[in-house]
């Protein structure tokens, strides 16, 4: 640690998109190399390419590890020698192969312990997959290289909303079978234990959508919600989880439902994400929970119709590097509870509920 | 028609729900029945143990027939003889025959021409249901009594957004085989249709939804997408159509890019409702296109938790009559139009660009 001081590892996704620029445009402001050490994993030619490009002022300080990365500086470490062709706005094999050597450098280092947390630029799904990334996404790349045989838990945030998903890259014809009472259960234990230790949440409430439309209508709209679900939220709250549900997510979202939780646990992509990107204002952030890495990323993709234009916004961007410098800093402080607790603080912190805490304006 | 006002016919919904509450107080506004002649498909009993239960003033009129209803009254036509015991909150087996009656008797005054155009109440889909009412819901119902072989298509809209649907009320692990080509082609056809002649859009702009996340990654995650949506989009633009996409659901509304459509068509319930409540404030209507009858009602259910407390919001069953007179009266100025046509005014509407409209301020 560099006087407190978060090492914050940054890929640099795919080299056609808009990645540098979020990551210019974010640390083209001081005081946000002063709030952490950033440390890109990059190319310096490519960087700079996207600075003409998108017109930016930022700088880069190449340093050759991270144990060289400087206070207050933009700091790049370079993860390939060759010359990578910047043809902005498409997905090419260069720019697939250049966002996984970021990804893989990255992973090593934080490996290695030479970095604390993981903020990772958009990736193309189809040009980065080879041998050595057979996965729809970063989430389950990360589970696999980092997990330490923990499963990941994809969840978006924002100032307000908070919401997870049961199941997360999968067609939807393959969702309905992928439902089952142990795996919403088990999502439910990681979305519980991550509101209490990443988000300092000490008695979370957390809603539990239904799959089928209409909670499935007594049964005429599908039976998970009484085979499946119904029982997965019975068996958490017999072990003292306060998980509520199913509701019928247009239901819920449409009557502001959502406010009175600390988070959503939905069933499948579209389902979770359309409703909450829908509600977000550029400020949405992916969360990889359950895992011991901290990692998020913008909510957002490539953005390859804009890439290179200058008229990309980076606050979805800066407001992940926020996230993952906070998750890291109250598991921190969760571990120091956890190694000497305060027995006084431990009872009162327990014994909140639910009135207490709305009491206190921590709940809306 | 009464002095060119548009009769409306209202069924009250299930009578243990909010349908009556909503009734009072949209019509307890004297403008309201000016604007049109309401006529309440109903019980006197009924409405007034509500009225009681909810404090309102609105009076109704009795009347023994359609023909029988005064202007600037809310008037009452009794669906039965037979005691209804009111169980608030409750769905009963009485509440649900005394929804059916009501929206039995609506469609068959609706057939005689007795009444202009339907505003519907909120049903319990599972106490409904009978051997006279084997479906799922009120779109289903009228497409068999009132389609005339025509084929419905569910819409949500408010003021700035209008969402309909390839599949309705189904359960998920029904949608990915429910669609095809062929479906999909329909619905678009129905859509267009609509805009133009039920929203008087001239050169209607229409989004199509991917069914999978991040349009299927091509391939990765489904192939609906390249299957079935694409050449369904490729068909119908080759008609002549503006339809656009296939967007993927999260991106689309997180951008707000349905702002720049005249329509969104989404592949399945919750991903167009879901989001469609999101980004609506208590003012969404449900319309079913596609059929000879107009047809609205508010987006909601019948809220069982909050029935006869008095807490119920009016706006969406209000906005769902403005809607019913609107698209009425806009069918007539098309009947209108093509019966007796001005040559060069038909040119100028078929001859407006997307660029024109556009700077005319007919579309965001």
């Amino acid at each position: 640690m560099n006087n407190g001081k978060i090492r914050v590892g940054i890929t640099h996704g795919d080299t056609n998109g808009v990645g540098y620029e979020l990551i210019l445009k974010t640390f083209g402001d001081p005081a946000m190399c002063d709030l952490c050490i950033p440390i890109v994993y990059g190319s310096a030619k490519v960087a700079t390419f996207h600075r003409r490009a998108v017109g930016s002022e930022t700088n880069f300080t190449v340093v050759s590890s991270p144990q060289a990365a400087q206070s207050g500086r933009l700091n790049m470490i370079s993860v390939f020698d060759e010359e990578i062709k910047v043809d902005l706005g498409q997905p090419t094999e260069e720019s697939g192969r250049a966002a996984l050597l970021s990804l893989q450098r990255a992973v090593e280092d934080y490996e290695n312990g030479d970095i604390d947390v993981l903020v990772t630029a958009p990736v193309n799904k189809k040009n980065i997959r080879s041998s050595e990334f057979p996965f729809v996404g970063h989430t389950e790349y990360l589970e696999k290289a980092l997990g330490e045989g923990q499963e990941a838990l994809m969840m978006l945030m924002n100032q307000s909303l908070r919401v997870a998903l049961v199941t997360m890259h999968m067609p939807v014809k393959e969702v309905a079978a992928s439902i089952s009472q142990e795996a919403i259960e088990r999502k439910i234990d990681i979305l519980n234990d991550s509101l209490k230790t990443d988000f300092t949440i000490s008695i979370p409430r957390i809603a539990v959508l239904s799959l089928n439309p209409h909670v499935g209508d007594d049964g005429l709209l599908g039976d998970e919600e009484e085979n499946f679900i119904k029982p997965a939220i019975e068996a958490m709250r017999e072990k003292g989880v306060q998980c509520f549900g199913p509701y019928s997510a247009d239901g819920f979202f449409g009557a502001g439902q959502y406010k009175h939780f600390d988070a959503v646990l939905a069933m499948y992509h579209d389902q979770g994400l359309a409703p909450f990107k829908a509600l977000s204002m550029d400020d949405g952030v992916n969360f990889t929970a359950g895992l011991p890495v901290v990692r998020t990323s913008p909510d957002h993709g490539t953005a390859f119709d804009i890439a290179g234009k200058g008229v990309a916004n980076e606050n979805s961007f800066r407001q992940a590097v926020y996230a993952a410098i906070d998750i890291y800093r109250n598991r921190e402080r969760e571990d120091e509870a956890s190694a000497n607790p305060l027995k006084i603080v431990a009872q009162e912190r327990d014994s909140k509920t639910y009135a207490q805490r709305t009491a206190a304006g921590q709940i809306e």
